[in-house]
Parts: structure tokens; C-alpha cells; sequence
């Protein structure tokens, strides 16, 4: 499986391809090609801000045109800003990545085009996408190159990461047992009563279901209860230490 | 409705914080907290990258401690490196943002806490934050402040981002309808009948359903219907000149 090729159109700034590669590498990807680059290549910038991610800059091929540097792939995806009249698909990132996960997948060699920082895609170079990837952003702003390819090559990871959405505590705690957490409940209302915070009895029974509620929702470990149950003889001898 | 505030513990480098601010506009974030920053401030080079996002730093907020800058906050979730061994709930950036959202619908005061360049957040800092953001990334890799504070602000807006996962041609295209496309069908056919394309007869039939299906695939638009049509009598008459 090979991941997209990033392709930029014409980057002006070495710093923004240098920032493209560095995003890339964060993100697991590998292939870049510049398309006629109005700087000079190598290009010191690129090399400064690409920071350990050197090895794409030295491995990035050059074309005078899009028509060259587009010929091997099979499924091209182009980033526009928001609102520009296509006559294509437009997917949004996650859309877009998935589509293009699907596709390398299945051994089509795919691109991502990413217009310069002027201009953008001309109509030619569109002419040549399969469809188009907008990135949503607040009223009237835009990103630059770096910040585009940063967020194509994060949904790109996204669309093969199986991390649950929420991952609760570390796996290597134990949760408490219902026969720990009940032990704790009798032990804090049994201190609770003997120090007459439970009052008046009317309202004993609401008050016991609110602590019990409050301590649940925290989904202890089973050290975490042993911790607590500590903290409770502690503060107890305490106070009558206290009290002496 | 109020955004997350991003706040920043000791950043060390102006760049980064100007970045942030640059990321924070582009995604509708707008209050910027600095907790300790160790550069001056203000500072040139954060004015420099933050190009257009000036007022958020100028507004800026800076705190000595954690805990001053947290005071006010009743939801902060606060972004680790992978793997970082914490007690709290880790979450993807698209469930924290789901969360902070649908937090900061109910009025609730959020807030989005990234570490130090070198240091991340230490232990004291994370005891403050109910619970955590992981960012995804290839491995051995990590973002830099200004990449993980515009995933967030990315993850943030798509929260409340309803564009539907692919839109289908721009809405002003008006597609064909099926009287529109049978037309274009016996159109091609007949000419095609003609210039004696479809042969042998055995294989006719087959070959017109994969050419219907090859043209319904692309979901032409009336107009479309109209061009392809005129692109027929074009070439049919060309042909009949070139055999002149």
C-alpha cells in the first residue's frame, strides 16, 4: 500500500515546502513532487523548517508541468478554498482521505494537489483531478500550504487509526470490583454517621445516594479505593487527634 | 456561545505562539492565554508568523502559574503526546472537540491546554484538566505547538461543520434529466450504428449497455447532454468532409 504522493503547484516559499514535508512526515507520508517551483531547488528555507524531515526534500521530484508530474497516478484529489465553482465532487478532508485510503488500498496510485500560495490551481491543472478537497475554515480565511498539507496528511492517519474515540484511564489499572466499591460506600457512611454529617434523618437516604453517585461516576481503580479508604482513617484520626 | 480558550504553558519560542494565533483565526478561536511565557512579550517574531491574527495576540491573557490561568475554566482538556501515562480519559482530537463543543453549547467555560515546546505539561498541570487529547501520528513523530493548535481548531470547527461528507457538482448544474439522456443514448447509437461501431450483432447489445453505463457514470448535467450532442454532429460531419 502506498500512501498519496503530495503534489505542489508552483510553491513560492521554500519555508512552505519545507513546513509541507515536515507535516508530511508526521503523518506517515512520503512522496513529493513539486510542479515548475518558482524558488531555487535545493532550496535552504525548505531545508531549515523541514527539520528531520530532510530525507522528503532530498527524494522530491521536480516537473516543468502538471501534465508531467501528474502522469502515473490513477486517482487525483485537488485542494481548493471554500466556494470555488467546480464542476467536480467535493469532498471534505475525512470524506476525501477515506477516498483516497480506499483506493491505495487497492494498489491505485494516488495524489493530492495542492495549488501555490497565490494562485492556487489554475483551470488546467483541475482538469486533471478526479475531485476536489475543501477544507473548512472561519469566515474569510484561508491556509497556507503548510497548514493545508498538515491537515490532508492528519485525516489521511485518521482514516486508518481504529483508536476509540475515548479511551478511559490507562489499561493497566484495575477497575474496583463492586465488593471494593461497596466496602468503601460502608466505610465513608459509617465515619460519616459517626460524625453526624448525615442529618437530619429524613434526608440520610438522598445524601448517601448522592456521595455514592459522585464516587461512581469516577470509575476507581481497585488502588484508588485502598487510597481513599486510607485518606478516610487518616482524616478521622485526625480529627480526634484534633479533638484531644 | 464561547469558544475554547487555547492556552499555552510556558511557551519558549514567539514563532509558535504567532503560529497558534494564525491557527486560532482560521478555525474561529479567538482567546489566547500564555502561562509563563519564556520570551518577551510582546514579541516581534510572534507578530511576524501570527499575519493577520494580530488582535488575538494583543489580547492575550499571560498568568504566572497553572492555576491562575485555569481559574475560570470548568472544562479543560488538556493535549499530551502519545503514549504519556495518565489517570484521566484520553480522547482523539474529534471527541475532545465534541466534547468541548457540546460543553461550550450548555455555557460552560472551556479550555484546550498544550504544553511547552521541550517540556509538554507537567504533572501539575495536568492534575487540572479533567481529561486529555491524544493527536495521532506516525510514529516516533510529534507536532509542534503550532500544528497541534490547528488540528485542534480544525477538529473544533468540524464539530459544528454540517457540509455533507461529498457534495455531488455545483448546486447551479442542473442534472439531466433521464427523457434528456435516453436522447443522447439513441443519438450516439444510431451514429454509431452507422458507422458501423457496434459489430458484429452478437456483441451489440452488450457493447451499447457498458457505453450507457461508461456516460450515466459521470452524471451529466442538461447542458453536458446538450455539449455531447453537439461533440456528435461535429465529428459526424467531419468524417463525412474527410471522406469527400
Amino acid at each position: 500500500m502506498t500512501p498519496p504522493a503530495v503534489i505542489l503547484s508552483q510553491p513560492q516559499m521554500g519555508e512552505n515546502v519545507g513546513a509541507a514535508a515536515r507535516a508530511m512526515k508526521n503523518f506517515g507520508l512520503t512522496e513529493l513532487v513539486l510542479i515548475a517551483p518558482k524558488m531555487e531547488w535545493p532550496n535552504d528555507k525548505a531545508q531549515m523548517l523541514a527539520s528531520g524531515s530532510g530525507d522528503i526534500l532530498e527524494a522530491a521530484k521536480i516537473f516543468p508541468t502538471a501534465v508531467d508530474a501528474l502522469a502515473p497516478y490513477q486517482l487525483v484529489l485537488a485542494t481548493t478554498a471554500r466556494g470555488r465553482d467546480v464542476v467536480k465532487d467535493i469532498h471534505t478532508p475525512e470524506a476525501g482521505a477515506r477516498r483516497l485510503r480506499a483506493a491505495s488500498n487497492e494498489g491505485v496510485r494516488t495524489a493530492i494537489l495542492f495549488g501555490g500560495e497565490r494562485a492556487g490551481l489554475d483551470n488546467d491543472e483541475m482538469s486533471l483531478a478526479d475531485a476536489v478537497i475543501t477544507i473548512p475554515t472561519a469566515d474569510f480565511w484561508s491556509l497556507n500550504l503548510g497548514q493545508a498539507v498538515l491537515l490532508l496528511g492528519y485525516e489521511w492517519l485518521k482514516s486508518a487509526d481504529n483508536t476509540p474515540a475515548v479511551r478511559t484511564r490507562p489499561s493497566i489499572a484495575k477497575p474496583a470490583s463492586r465488593e471494593e466499591l461497596v466496602g468503601l460506600f460502608e466505610h465513608l457512611e459509617k465515619e460519616l454517621d459517626a460524625a453526624e454529617f448525615l442529618f437530619p434523618p429524613a434526608k440520610r437516604e438522598t445524601m448517601v445516594r448522592n456521595i455514592r453517585a459522585m464516587i461512581m461516576r469516577s470509575r476507581l481503580s481497585d488502588q484508588e479505593v485502598r487510597t481513599i479508604r486510607g485518606m478516610i482513617v487518616a482524616l478521622v484520626r485526625n480529627k480526634y487527634r484534633g479533638n484531644k
